[in-house]
């Protein structure tokens, strides 16, 4: 649906417009104040002549132009009668603040659905219906129903919102400036997904800040995703739901660890989407992202402060939040030392002291040997700005920073202060001025610095993640022979196994096989096969292997009454070696999301676990690995084996492009565990699940 | 050393006192801005006569009165003279603003130590030098070099900082309103600890604030700490070094988890400090208690929201925080869900919907309902206050507070802001006065608002901690029998033993203790055994015994061939169960620390330690226990046994009485692995280090 007609409107109608409080009257002086087209603004009230000195409308019908967008402050019952007359005016986008639909339960929702219809039939993109409207600050279109602070909106952030409330939060930050300010609200007939797809394709939008519930178009959305880190736009978002249990998927065996947000989560990570925990996070980083002049090269960030104190506040900070700090060349520490006091000395946190922090010429030396240094990427100047200027320091440095941003070759600078951020205007408008970002103080401003860095050095690696053609009924699960043949036939490589439904089989796969082997029960009704005495390990000749068959299939006859006996799954025992997990959770939404993680606990209890969705390239399944807490494990700790980690990413890559290619087929899989030795990887066990749809394997 | 006539002069000199900006024409400046006293402070500079339109005397003696407190603006060099010029007119303490003392290397070093011989000699308490100087808002006494905003500062806060810095952050943040503020710089005679212990007795005093770099009064500071945690005082602070690698102590085996700044975060978790991780929280934290009304009874906390969105935000942050969400009693809910519209819906966080947020009377009945509950211990109020109000909530809210808090029996509020907290100056001032702290943003409100329910929770359990006599400069290594032995001798429980010099004895040893055995080298001088091949596990009889002897000794003399070979120790085969490892490391400062952690990787990748000091209650060591991230692994996790925790609390209880008995002796021990069953426990291996004034064991 094209939204210029809703966002971009020539032509404007408030219905409901008024000069009391309420949405009409808000609106009315809203967009009085802040809108540019004033020409083009019909106001529309059937009891009114005329508001605030101009001629009111009794009726949509009779003004004489098209309008191409009509802004409704009017309660729920006339909304659909004014979209009719609005269509017959040309009309592309309806605004409706009115509430009573989808948020108030079933009867609502029916009434949203007429809506939803209705509009599509006229061919009206609504905002709304719930919610607080939109500004269009680049074309001067103010439809928004709360009223604001008087002040300079505009800039080059975009922001779209489900809540209202946290529109008009971003209006009241100071530091924000926006191109549009969306409040989606309820979400009709256009999605957060069409506005974010708009925003991202918009020319005047350089960052998109999005708060969001709920996904409803996850196709697009990977789309418009996919579009923004290829132009590499940042997005921000803010999405609520972590702590949700509503959120988690229904638990499986290592299922429980992924969830319909985790798996949002990998998404994000893939596409170097930048999340932010709270509002705090989303407006900061915007903001930063819109006064930012250009991105860092690297992620080497140089600290530079006017106290010892705040020097080893900042260390401590820097590290807590992985913080690269750069290591001078050695020419530049020299140099930076014949700038600072005898006393001084020249770290990273860097305490200037006086004689740089005190002295406009001589910091804006400083800023430039740094700058100039090839091993610094980014200057994050950590001084606190006060209400106030009491205390000249702040000048100098402001000045200093301004003067040396004029050099196009210096580096990209950051502001930390650590007590609060958004405090002396004026200081705060040079700073915006040199493409400086005043970040929020302290642990905030190291977590935005962060992912800022992150962002920046994020590369796009193309490639189409696995959505599902359509949502699966039913499912069943294989057992671990039929499991791991599937693996087999879809270039996975597995250990030699072999099914024999009777003792003689056994012994004779057993030749074949050789000692000593592994003899579980084979059925795809028993899962949990020790539980039922379905297992025996290191069995070393056919004596031995002939009591285990019998045992097992005496226990599974005895424990589990109900399954159908296939026989026994003969495997030589296989050499040991770190335990890993590898699982893949079928997301409706997002498709198959892989996952690794240590096997045992460190799954559970750490939650140690990297998911991603699938298929991965090789480099990112070595990403995945490296990103493990117990990464070391594999790599040689403390005497340990280096272990095949090469091997591993192979696999977990090989089962991730079987999970995407089998989409529609696979709904779970679940490894456990594979042994990773020296000498290669290992599958001991794999439990699949399937669709229905799907009848063979 | 009384700090009375330092921090609480009836008369004062300004030595350096000029109209000129610098140290003495900005603290004359601020004293007369700021001071109550007006009358009793005198102007001293030899090159003037009048300065402000008051007199101005050459020297101090000229002055006709006692002078309890000179504030010296001048050089280094004029230091020592001013001194003892005060001390003849009875001075009792100084301010010293000089630098080029301990700060600037060795040379610096000795003109401290010669200020700080005079000043005790002439017994003047000195602060400074290279300090910023105080402030005691209390007697009016601004004696601080720095220029600050204009505004009333008085509060409860008392603030000490190692940084001056860091001090004129404090004064900066509105939010905050002082009892004293004290810059230490390089602390001569008097240090951070003796004004720490001032403010704590302080009656003025509600809050101590304190940034502090190193601790050079360990005694005096656990004195202090045990003062303000049986009056129940909060002390907040900020502690810089939790990333130098100076701050580790020397590894040993588990040792290197250990370390002086953790034993310190040990030691505030014991007395309940509250620990700021940056500015902005020991800031914020401090204002918090000091506007806080009284303290919460509990942690059971509710959210008030006016918005599904921020109510998802909230929801998310106090899970990732640890805040307790409060269940409401049926008939709270039911009260509220009568006051919300009826598409609203009572949860916690509880978005209150207009029907609540924009009317003052309903909320008020809303927060009596909710304070009413048994199930409730503190409400926050969850909502954005904005820098103008434009929006009426903030209005209805705050009035609403207000309101309910001159109801006594109303339970503590919080308020909690989304975007930013110093804002709308008058209802800041409305939440001062009813007793609501107005709390920091997003993730640092909630990090604030954990800490204080973590502190108004806490109670102080009686009990020495066991600080050491002095420094040992030489230790040793004990065998594994002779620290056994000792643990033994100490009253801790271990499995039977016994070492054989020969063949025979081991035979004649192992018929008393029975097979299997463990055998091992025993030898005072081999301390990783399995490496020179000096174990043997799981000997079942004499014959294999003998066997292992040989093959010990012979191993042993190869591989070890400088060590005393004193036998071998043999000890039957322990029950396995769940690995834990025990620690003790004796911190110069603080004494014995122990340490506790699920044994190998948890440890070591996972940092899965808890520290306390020595000793512990049983209900201190199973504390300790219980906050293990691997404890569910005690706990019959996924049909584990459900192991002897009490056994566990009471050997770590038991450890903790011996190494704090022994704060003299014990330098370190290491017991790795003790064995957890369902039974009890069992030491497996134990390695101690004494120090070398104790000759035996």
């Amino acid at each position: 649906m094209n939204l210029n007609k809703l966002l971009k409107p020539q032509t404007v109608a408030i219905v409901g417009a008024s000069e009391k409080a309420g949405f009409g009257g808000d609106t009315t002086r809203n967009y009085l104040k802040f809108s540019k087209n004033q020409e083009l603004v019909f106001f529309v009230n059937p009891g009114r002549d005329e508001i605030f000195g101009r001629r009111c409308y009794h009726s949509l019908l009779d003004i004489e132009t098209d309008v191409d967008l009509v802004i409704l402050c009017t309660p729920q019952k006339t909304i659909l009668p004014l979209l009719r007359e609005a269509a017959q005016k040309n009309c592309g986008g309806a605004v409706v603040f009115a509430s009573g639909y989808s948020e108030v339960g079933a009867e609502g929702k029916v009434k949203q659905q007429e809506l939803v219809e209705e509009a599509n039939r006229l061919g009206i993109a609504v905002m709304g219906p719930n919610c607080a409207g939109f500004a269009n600050f680049i074309d001067g279109v103010f439809a928004f129903a709360f009223l604001v602070e008087e002040r300079d909106y505009s800039g080059n952030i975009g922001m779209i919102s489900q809540s209202g409330q946290i529109v008009l939060g971003g209006l009241d930050s100071p530091n924000m400036g926006f191109s549009h300010v969306i409040s989606s609200g309820n979400s009709c007939n256009v999605k957060v997904e069409d506005y974010l797809d708009f925003l991202v394709e918009d020319e005047d939008t350089k960052v998109v800040a999005v708060y969001i519930e709920g996904i409803t178009k996850p196709t697009q959305l990977i789309e418009t995703f996919r579009k923004a880190a290829k132009k590499k736009k940042p997005i921000v978002i803010l999405k609520t739901g972590r702590s949700g249990k509503s959120q988690e998927l229904a638990a499986s065996h290592t299922g429980s660890l992924s969830g319909a947000d985790k798996v949002l989560r990998a998404i994000f990570k893939r596409y170097g989407i930048v999340e932010a925990g709270d509002l705090e996070e989303l407006c900061s980083m915007a903001a930063a992202f819109s006064w930012l002049g250009e991105l860092p090269k690297g992620k080497r960030c140089v600290f530079m402060n006017v106290s010892g104190g705040e020097a080893g506040v900042m260390a401590d900070l820097a590290e807590e939040y992985g913080i690269t700090l750069a290591d001078y060349k050695p020419e530049t520490k020299k140099y930076l030392q014949s700038l600072v006091p005898d006393y001084g000395s020249v770290n990273n946190p860097f305490d200037m002291t006086a004689g740089i922090g005190y002295n406009t010429p001589v910091m804006c030396k400083a800023i430039e040997a740094i700058s100039a240094d090839d091993q610094v990427d980014a200057i994050c100047i950590a001084y606190t700005i006060t209400p106030e200027v009491w205390d000249a320091t702040i000048t100098h440095m402001v000045e200093a920073v301004e003067i040396s941003r004029q050099n196009k070759e210096i580096k990209p600078i950051f502001w930390l202060p650590f007590i609060e951020h958004t405090r002396h205007q004026g200081s705060a408008d040079t700073l915006k001025n040199a493409g400086v970002p005043l970040l929020p103080s302290g642990k905030y401003g190291c977590e935005a610095l962060k992912k800022i860095l992150d962002f920046a050095t994020y590369t796009y690696e193309d490639g189409e993640i696995a959505i599902p053609d359509g949502v699966h009924k039913g499912s069943r699960g294989l057992s671990e022979y039929e499991s791991l043949c599937y693996l087999k036939e879809h270039g996975v490589t597995i250990p030699p196994q072999a099914v024999a439904a009777t003792k003689e089989e056994a012994i004779e796969a057993a030749k074949i096989l050789g000692y000593p082997l592994s003899v579980k029960i084979h059925s795809a009704d028993i899962q949990h096969k020790s539980d039922v005495g379905g297992v025996k390990l290191n069995i070393k000749n056919e004596e031995e292997l002939a009591i285990a068959f019998d045992t097992i299939m005496d226990n599974c006859r005895k424990n589990a009454p109900g399954a159908v006996l296939s026989g026994v799954l003969l495997k030589p025992m296989l050499k040991s070696g770190v335990e890993m997990i590898i699982g893949v959770n079928n997301d409706k939404d997002f498709g198959p999301t892989i996952m690794v993680g240590m096997g045992g606990v460190f799954v559970e209890l750490f939650k140690d676990v990297q998911l991603a969705p699938a298929p991965l390239t090789e480099k990112q399944a070595i990403q995945m690995i490296e990103s493990l807490k117990a990464y070391p494990l594999l790599d040689g700790y403390r005497g340990n084996a280096v272990c095949d980690k090469k091997a591993l990413a192979d696999l977990l890559a090989a089962i991730s492009k079987m999970a995407a290619e089998g989409k529609d087929k696979i709904k779970e899989l679940d490894i456990n565990p594979v042994f990773v030795t020296e000498e290669g990887v290992s599958i001991a066990d794999a439990l699949l699940i399937l669709y229905d749809e799907e009848k063979e394997c």
